[in-house]
C-alpha cells in the first residue's frame, strides 16, 4: 500500500461522511469515556459493552450484569457509577464484564461499530495506540466523540497529539485537512495543554462538579499499554 | 443582551447540531464560492439566487437567466462560468441577477436559510464582515462549507481570523469550543497563510488545474466593502 491517510471526524453526526469501513478508526472521549475504559482495562475489567441508551443499560442491570451509565457529566440514578476513571479501579473491577452507556464516547463507537477495527484512545494509552497505528498499513480516522455531537476541544488536543506522532512517519502517513488543522492545533497545545484547555466547556462544566482531578488524570500519558478493541459488539483487551 | 457566543460549525451536514435561528450566520467557502460572490456584488451585481443543484441552474438558464455552475471544481459544461472570482468582474455582471450553483458553498447557504441573517464572508470582505458582527448584539455561527461535507482548512483559516477580530471585544462575545480551536489555529497561520495552506487538499485541487491566481486572490483581504445577505432566497447587498 502507498501512504495511508490520517483523518479526523469531529463529531458522531457526521461520522457518514468520513466512513471508511476499511479504515482503523480512534475513538476519542477524553473527559472522560475513553480515558476511563482505559484504565478499566489496565485495572483487569474482562470485557465493556457499550450500549446508547440508559434503557439498555437498565436491561443489562436487570439480567444481573454490572452496569454503568452517565448522562450530563453524573452518573444516573440507579447505577453504580458514571464515567469518572477512579471509578474503574480497585477489585470490583477485575475479571467483570461491565455494561456501559454514556453521553458521547458509546454514541461514536456505535456510529463506528462497522470499521475494520474500532479502538479506544486516551491520552492514558496514547503510545501503545501510536505505535499500534504505525504498525498498521491502514488509513487511520480520529472519531471525536465531542459533546452531543459539537466539536469539542479536549478531544481535538488529543487527535492532535496523535497526529503528532503519526507524521513522524511521512513515508506511511498522508494528512487530511482535518488532521492538517489539529497538527497546527496541538503545536500551541502542546507545552501546557492544561492551560490550552482552560476555556474548553467541558473542562468548565467538570470543574465545577467538583471533577478536577477526574481532568487531571484523563490527561495523564501513558498510564496502560491496553488498548481496548471492538469485537462482536463488545471492548476488549486487544492481543497485539 | 449578555455576551453573545461564537461558535464554528465544519461541514453544512453538521448544521442541524448548531442550528440556532437567532444567530447570523457566516457562510465561508473561501475556494472560491463566497469570495467569488463578494468580487461580484464589488463589481455591481444586483442579485444572486443560489440554488443547489445543476438541474435548478438549468431552469432559470431556459427562462432566460444568467446562470452559472461549478462542480469539481470545474464550470459545468453548458454554462458561461463556475465560480472563478475572475469571472464575476466587468460589464456583464453589473446590475444582473445570477443563479449559481456550486460544490459546497450554496449547499451551505441553503442549510442556513432559516437563521436570523445568512451572510457571505470571504477574506475579500473580512473587515465588513467583523464590524458588522460587532455592531449586532447576536450569536455567530461560522458556517464553513468545506469539500463534500469535510473539513477543510482555508475555510477554518477564515474562521479563525473573524474569531481574531472577535476576541477583542471580549465583553460582547465568548467564544465555544470549535471558536477557540480557530483562535489557537490562526496563531499558527497568520504570519503566512499561504505557507499555511500549502498541503491543503483543495489548494493542491486547484493548483492541479492551473487555478494559482484564484487561490491568491482568494487570500487578498478587503477589496470590498460589500456584504452579500440573504433576503427572500436570494443574496442581495446589505445596507447598514
Amino acid at each position: 500500500m502507498s501512504q495511508a491517510t490520517v483523518d479526523a471526524c469531529f463529531s458522531p453526526y457526521l461520522y457518514p461522511v468520513y466512513r471508511d469501513d476499511n479504515s482503523v478508526v480512534v475513538i476519542i472521549d477524553i473527559l472522560r469515556a475513553t480515558s476511563a475504559i482505559c484504565t478499566a482495562f489496565e485495572h483487569g475489567v474482562e470485557k465493556i459493552i457499550p450500549v446508547a441508551t440508559v434503557e439498555e443499560a437498565r436491561e443489562y442491570q436487570a439480567k444481573g450484569y454490572l452496569a454503568a451509565a452517565e448522562r450530563e457529566a453524573v452518573p444516573v440514578e440507579g447505577f453504580p457509577f458514571g464515567n469518572s476513571p477512579y471509578s474503574y479501579m480497585g477489585d470490583h473491577i477485575k475479571g467483570q464484564t461491565i455494561v456501559l452507556t454514556t453521553t458521547n464516547g458509546t454514541q461514536a463507537i456505535n456510529a463506528a461499530k462497522d470499521a475494520h477495527k474500532v479502538i479506544i484512545g486516551a491520552f492514558t494509552n496514547i503510545s501503545a495506540v501510536c505505535e499500534y497505528l504505525v504498525a498498521q498499513d491502514r488509513n487511520v480516522l480520529l472519531l471525536c466523540s465531542g459533546w452531543k455531537n459539537k466539536f469539542n476541544l479536549e478531544d481535538a488536543l488529543f487527535a492532535g497529539a496523535v497526529t503528532e506522532q503519526l507524521v513522524k512517519h511521512p513515508e506511511k502517513f498522508k494528512l487530511q485537512d482535518a488532521a492538517l488543522a489539529l497538527s497546527y492545533l496541538y503545536q500551541q497545545a502542546k507545552e501546557d495543554p492544561l492551560k490550552f484547555l482552560s476555556k474548553a466547556s467541558h473542562k468548565e462544566r467538570l470543574a465545577k462538579l467538583g471533577l478536577k482531578d477526574d481532568i487531571k488524570y484523563c490527561l495523564q500519558p501513558d498510564q496502560t499499554r491496553e488498548i481496548p478493541v471492538l469485537e462482536n459488539g463488545a471492548l476488549v483487551r486487544m492481543k497485539w
